[in-house]
């Protein structure tokens, strides 16, 4: 490796570069942006290529280096890109985001300045109602006639607290105690900085249906806006290896493969066992684990022995 | 270190297992309380003696070698404690606390059970002033009859945030969702994990005057209720070698030295050298070097020459 | 929450407390044994319904939910115990250990002490051959005699490292500077500290056959003999749902699919499409991403359309 | 801040630019040089100004800004720059470094190539003398007549490892085991990426005199061949907050202060309470605590009273 003891040009991505700083709009009033980044999708060859050492440059091509590495939880060499975005982002969102450890964070200071003098407003077609299944979920929308009355309601409440806010700095009171009554809404701003593989651990995760939307909004442009132009082709095994998969358990391996050899008696027998498939009077009991079973049966095409 | 392979007995502190799942209370309706740990004083001493191997087993006593740890930065055997509260803190001041990253958390969640129904109160005379000198600090209080007005409201503020709240989910509302304008200053309960040394860092930034007054009254229950109580020689050790300790630059320790043996005029020309003693027509300007140091100065009972 | 705060007891696991101190021998001369803990399979559910709040304590059954949170992977509540163990290994092994950055580390000082008088030795029938396949592998065993001599060869190349290392000890030479030509076969020790999250992160590595055969055998060790005592309905549900899976890529998902409704052409022809199915006049070229398909297809008794 | 949303030009450091892939020797046979960065001074400043809002923008100046955050422990916005290194150290060197656990690293891997041929060797003048006080340290060199056998055999036994690592290899024997009895001295390479409040806590911790020559001289070079030019006030700030920096505890504090309004007989008086100044028939007994302490008062020019 120590031959190459030239100069090193620094690595670039003229597709990213175009967009540093330009703000990709989120929710009504957030944005996210590029500041910098270091690294490329070469970066992460080079960095499996120190560990494989010299002899093996020619062997691979770099894609499926990648594609090889993303697939086969080899994670450190996608730490060794790195990028650093300026965010807006609803407080209650941010409680969320904040969440993720492995991140480096400025946040704008409220104890230092005034509040940022915006918050999340909601559409009168935009309350979403509680999922009747999913305890932390939400499942359509609630009607638009009385969303109208909640959005105004919520209106009156934001100006409200935003009055408040500044009877209590007009009073003299220091801001790091006259915010406390902020809501939620209220917009946040922050530099973010992340190393690429666990900007994919929060893509994965935040990308995902059981995110809320809110995250989910800014997770997809991360996503779909930054990193698919940043680091293409580790964009796509993302989304091929990582984020669009199926995973099976040790019990599912057992039914589907009775499934696979057509032995659709042994597969229900097998549900049965696990405890999957109890009923009362009323027929079928709700099962937590049938029900995602049923899931990956449907996406897999395989049938289901057990419905009629 | 092998031949004491017997059976272990766990470690335990029997002044913690006093009050374990008591809680202290903090504000008027937060409070911290343990409830379960890892380690001793004595567990220090173990780790660290893993290091030094066998041959040290006499030499040193155990008050000692934690003094000796604590002073010169020899962090590892103080993460080989552990210790778990239950926390329950306003939003605002959980958002100071969860920066402090290496820790593990679990937060109440207002996705998918309803919000905790109480917030902070601010009474009449708590009103505190903005810094004039800090930026981001408070000074004094804002007069009572000020403060009485502005209590009010904050009362009425929060009623009608809580009404708010309830209207949109007996509206069918999401809980992940009619949480959005909830203030700040609604209480929050989290199980927070850390190792002492970490621990140690923590109070050290917040229990600081510096810190904001809220987080400041956790930080010193925690300290003073508790580390004490679970570790009290590294507790003692950490007061005497981090929490009161003056530190000197590589300028001011010239400084000092000047006047260790008593050149007043080096020291003063050393200041003007540094450029922190500028004055204009007004007189001396101000300058926070300057003020820095003048307070160390008068800690150590120093003279300052450039006053009169 | 707040209700009972009564005082607590401090949770313990009497199968794990019958081994606290007692070594698993791993290696020749290595061992593993568990020097203190925190948490219980009840502390991952007790932390979960924090995250969940009061409502729902009688719903779920705790085995259930710990083996949703697995599955769904709701890592923070298994971060909620923590397990502190004492360790011996030889330094080759321990710089693969050392790489889980997510742990606490007291490691055995040889700049303190004289180095641990043990080294890893291989018997004759031991030495494994380099996989041809698999480049960072071993596959089956060096022919006896032959490893014979590279036994008699080791005993001596360890020998007279230790006597140059006692050579320059009794020289004066610094124990910093007297250890550098130790071999890594040396034995070190450390006390090792990671909360169960991390814990198992760790084992799916590390017990995976991909792994290094000195390194699988500590972590199978500390799964089969601590983990399962300490924790039992995690480590069954860390076998279930993380270790004993199979994951199908997006790609995979739609050959599976193919399948699954019984269409072996389509499910070639996306083979073919993938350009995972290349011929030259040798015949099929070796791939890998159909190398792997196979393998899946496999263990779920699925046909191979493009075997014979 | 959201107004300037026009496009960003990524920072960039010409110094840096100028050497990045320069090798800088370390040791006989390693190096460090820069692969990529990211950040500058500015970017510290960027960050911090983003926590301060808008309004700040022009009362500070940036050095004063800079050095402000340094002195009063504002981490954040150093870990908004990052650089990534190329290194060749020995794996005994490399044992120290890898403890510090927040730094992304990809190391050459010996399981899948050859080990790197070349082993640290020391010269005849090079073999330094255990410390007699810091049993962790050395002091002084061995004498070269004695230095040169040991280096002979150091050369013999480099040698003799290396043939029967070889010999290994010949027979067959897997890479991963082949090398288990490689010496420490066995030179590895790795990238090494890390923030710069990371690096800074590194170079605090390496750079010290405390710390093992050789990773010492690891330190040096990246402090003042690479940071100094990569981020020059921020370097010129730790030079003066961090590294050069003189800490009194608590109980000095007290001494000094004693020894600062001419009070020798209270100083005195203070260090007998403290229990520093035992002594029996031969005289004055050793003490850690005196000892550092006298040594901090010789560095301020004050009287140490106790003494004649």
């Amino acid at each position: 490796m120590t031959e190459n003891a030239e100069r090193l040009p620094r690595l670039n991505v003229p597709a990213l570069d175009e967009i540093l700083g330009k703000p990709f709009k989120v929710l009504d009033d957030g944005f996210v942006r590029v500041i910098d980044y270091m690294g490329t999708d070469e970066s992460v060859v080079q960095a499996a290529r120190v560990s494989y050492g010299r002899g093996t440059k020619k062997t691979s091509e770099d894609r499926g280096l990648i594609r090889y590495l993303l697939r086969h939880r080899h994670t450190t060499p996608f730490e060794m890109c790195e990028i650093k975005l300026h965010i807006r982002v609803p407080m209650d969102c941010w409680r969320q985001w904040i969440r993720h450890r492995t991140a480096n964070v400025n946040e704008y200071s409220t104890r230092y300045s005034i509040a940022v003098d915006a918050t999340q407003r909601t559409p009168a077609g935009a309350w979403r109602k509680q999922a009747p299944g999913n305890k932390q979920g939400s499942e359509g929308y609630v009607d638009e006639t009385v969303g109208r009355g909640l959005s105004l309601k919520e209106e009156e409440l934001q100006n409200t607290s935003r009055a408040v806010y500044h009877e209590r700095l007009d009073a003299g009171v220091s801001r790091e105690q006259a915010r406390k009554d902020l809501p939620l809404s209220t917009f946040t701003e922050a530099y973010w900085k992340i190393d690429l593989h666990n900007l994919l651990r929060f893509l994965s995760l935040r990308m995902d249906e059981r995110a809320q939307q809110e995250i989910r909004d800014y997770a997809g442009t991360i996503g779909r806006e930054i990193v698919s132009r940043w680091c293409p082709i580790v964009w796509e095994a993302f989304l091929d290896y990582q984020l669009e998969t199926l995973t099976l358990s040790r019990l599912e391996i057992e039914i589907v493969g009775a499934l696979g050899r057509g032995d659709s008696e042994k597969a229900r027998s097998l549900v049965e066992e696990f405890g999957w498939l109890r009923s009362d009077d009323k027929g079928l009991k709700a099962n937590r684990e049938r029900a995602e079973l049923e899931e990956k049966l449907e996406r897999l095409d395989l049938p289901i022995p057990w419905r009629k």
